[in-house]
């Protein structure tokens, strides 16, 4: 293999950028060619490609973002979006691809396989750690931390008030930002999608602190939760309590996405970045790097498409007991 | 006067605890005995009032929120509420107050003094920065930079995805918030109560951006806008335009009221504390200390009410010309 | 077991408050009398001891230091040191410690384990991460971003100026918060104590650099680095390499002990304490609770202290191919 | 005028960006043609100057450092450099500068002003607010955060050992930077260059705070401070006391150089380019724009250079205050 091409897929993501800098600097050290691919799918259909260089990735090692950029392509979906994509390759003579980004990123690049026989290499780039295959995902610690730090603030209010937060974080069909930033934030009580939280549940603990005086509670939700979004919930409480509590809902929303990575995102990108450049040097086709107990892992694709990741069972016994 | 007391009332502000600490070490340099009263006016109600050392505000300064509670009390607003209070600080002997707040909490003051006699001086505590008689109010410039450290967060996805993001910050009555943190942002609009702003302006704008090849754009929208909310605004605009152009609203919520105070933040909520604390010895009653050009001022409490305080044309101006 | 104490001990580190907040609120838990020990072996001594509940450690998850206090005890290392200690506990009937500390700690609670048998569970507290039987210690994550913060704003003047960084963090033995901050940061060369690096090397390396334009370089050296201290490594390459580049030395220093702890360093924590403390209940001694792939581990005191902690090859190899 | 370049020079300084793109982004909306010099003085002179559009400065607001990158020119202060400075400036026809940096950097102007006539307005940049005719210098409000950072760190550690800690700060001639964090960081005491602090004042102040149970200290040390620097004093005290009290120094070096900008210096930065670069187009010369009491203003370079600007002595007292 002479020459590979890096893109960047979907929801972007801190560490992107850390990524896409270890592919090419990976790539530079083992004297391949290296190009980037601007707007993932759409970008590789509109020819939107340039050669890259070491110093092309200078100095955004600590970037939030992609410099990338990254797009949805509806049209990549199609055979003839992909018979484009496939001449656009060919004219630069690409022979392999990494590909940062999450299952959807990684079902189109199997069906392009399946036609084209371009072999892909993912890196995880989600915040929200739901692919299988991988401890976590690049931009999951940074935005835990994102999140920690808004609880961190309206902890602040929320103790001067008095007051029950209901925090909404981001997470469709995980509830990992849900709990790791809620442990972390001394949350009362984490509603997460893979478990089921009655609300009689939340409302027996928030009355189970005020017996012991606790003035303040705050209780993390992940969007997908199954019983509402945050305020649904806030109303279906206030409905039942019957209580004049001051209650307050916040959603944190797109902040999650951005900011500066952390060195956790930073170092696992960097990993990732030269582990899927190496594995396809290698041979590997159709896989995602991956980090599992601190060894790299390749998994399939059809794996990391199909098979769910489950939230650890000990995190959520730790918020019961650390909020008594 | 030997006894004075302090408290907090109103929304809280990062700051807050510094300003309650400059007025207990003032009262202890000074050879004041000083009190502290949990929870404003509902704690002078009910007698939550303790007596304060140059010990219980050490390493406070640098946390947000309010070490002496806050909230809202319509009993004092009532002739038996005053009543009670009255006897609660008689109880102490305390002969004069420094209250840490906004307009609603002056009011209050100056209702008990006409009755009791029983002197305030204000220190101006509230984000929103909307207080006749001083430049600036404590928590302002925190609120400001917590703004601003989202708005950096979402410019990297609003960049990685060529978007438009509509930002909903806080101020009710006053775009100062929106107009510090869109300038500092890069935002390409700021919208704020006090001027208005045609719909059509904002999409002139924002279009003129698309023909100079800005693939991404920022809206800061105070919370008071006329126009409506973010999320109305963006829908108007998007009707309007007929573009499939990624449109996304964010509203910041709480985090603007929580966090560590800046320094610039510490250093006022000192300067006013003290002030607030020397001005009461020196006989002033019914003022608000405030901070103008450099200089501690006092402002009667009726003038605070009832003046407002305009904003910075040139800050105004200067959203224009740096967004071509 | 009934009744069990906490202490802090050696030097502070982030996320010890989380720590003790899950030994206290895992004790109330699990039915049992928790009492807190302030500085370290020394309050043991002294009986500055004190029962803890629920409350005690409410909003102290995000605080850094340690509210118990840490200090060194010389006196503990005697046996007289060590039977007043004794006394001291069993005034309060305290059956099992918990220890939040390094090696030194460790080696006191097996003196006093071998004298009077009174077992006790550690936690790895130190920003070091040079403790063998965990992957990671309370206060390394933590550290690791501290010192990439710094990073982050010295590449901002070593761009701006062409200039060469030499940048010592803290790792007396260890060159664990160098190797991750320096890939983080995308320093061109770390220097660790762990590894050989003839001075040549460094010079070879920025020398390389400047072959390809790079203006500005960044060598992140660990305090423990066998060819000295930043300043001395600095003087000793200006005087092979004859050139007029500028170059700075900067020395993090004690920030990088303190400040909030990261989101992962406060799970961390939690989990360790928690797991502390359910070792202690469950009849484990003088044994360490680490996390290694992300199980719980307990690991004898005796190993902790005697085996060395190897630093990870792979990271060593990424920095060479990442600053190409 | 109808063409201008923009140009930065001395040290860097957090909000020399926003500055530059303020120039720019004016000059764009006011119709000029608009030229970056890179290496201040020293690009001037080999000619590394480049026209500049809105573009140029797209994302840059808040990066820390300068684009435009800086250095010192030995060669500008000779005749001979500066008449290859005029050459270069000749070939692209430029009419007026905005400089962007202190005393050296106007110094340089005003001698070429005189020579060759081509007129300078300056932006003050400068951390070290030592800049007579501005409140306030372009990156002083990032440095005192970032020192007030570092402090808050540092106070974890001094209080959960019951330390002493010398913190020294930048500011060579000037004390402002440590006045402000010192105050903000609930220092016990201040050293500044402008103020004489006898040894035993520091002692008296020591002791006086251990009588009253303080269990630990912070002095902040300006670099310019007369008794030595912050090591020498710490050992000074030690000789004197004879306390076996646990001491500890730390000098913050360059991290308060870099960083992300404060909203109050990216602020500052825009009025200040855009008050620069339109005193410029209105016929100023050899005059830096500053704001004072929110004014703009401009002051002659022979008094930016000549006259020095005072400390605020109500800080001062205030350190003694809240120190109680």
């Amino acid at each position: 293999m002479k020459r590979v091409a890096v893109f960047t897929s979907g929801g972007d993501a801190p560490g992107m950028n850390a990524c896409i800098r270890a592919v090419v600097r990976g790539a530079v050290y083992h004297g391949l060619e290296v190009f980037g691919i601007r707007r993932g799918y759409s970008g590789m259909i509109n020819g939107d490609i340039f050669q890259m260089s070491s110093h092309s990735v200078s100095n955004i090692v600590q970037r939030g973002g992609t410099i990338l950029k990254s797009a949805r392509s509806k049209e990549f979906m199609t055979p003839e979006g992909r018979a484009k994509a496939y001449d656009q390759l060919k004219k630069f003579d690409i022979e392999g691809l990494v590909a940062i980004g999450g299952n959807g990123t990684f079902t189109g690049a199997t069906l392009f396989f399946d036609e084209y026989g371009i072999p892909t290499v993912g890196a995880p780039g989600t915040i929200d750690n739901d692919l299988y295959g991988t401890d976590h995902t690049i931009g999951f610690d940074t935005a835990v931390n994102t999140a920690l730090e808004a609880i961190d603030k309206i902890r602040d209010t929320a103790d001067s008030h008095d007051r029950i937060f209901f925090i909404e974080v981001m997470g469709r069909d995980s509830g990992y930002i849900a709990i790791q930033s809620g442990i972390a934030g001394g949350a009362e009580m984490v509603m997460v999608p893979e478990v089921l939280t009655p609300i009689s549940e939340v409302i027996e603990t928030l009355k189970s602190g005020w017996s012991r005086q606790k003035s303040s509670s705050i209780v993390v939700i992940a969007e997908g939760e199954e019983a509402g979004n945050a305020t649904e919930i806030a109303e279906k409480i206030r409905a039942q309590i019957q209580s004049d509590i001051d209650m307050r809902v916040t959603t944190l929303g797109h902040i999650q996405r951005g900011g500066i990575p952390t060195a956790y995102d930073r170092i696992l990108a960097s990993r990732l970045g030269l582990g899927a450049l190496e594995g396809l040097m290698n041979g590997e086709q159709n896989v995602m790097a991956g980090i599992i107990n601190n060894e790299l892992v390749y998994t399939p694709f059809r794996d990391t498409i199909r098979l769910p990741k489950p939230i650890s069972e000990d995190l959520l016994r730790m918020v019961k007991i650390l909020s008594v």
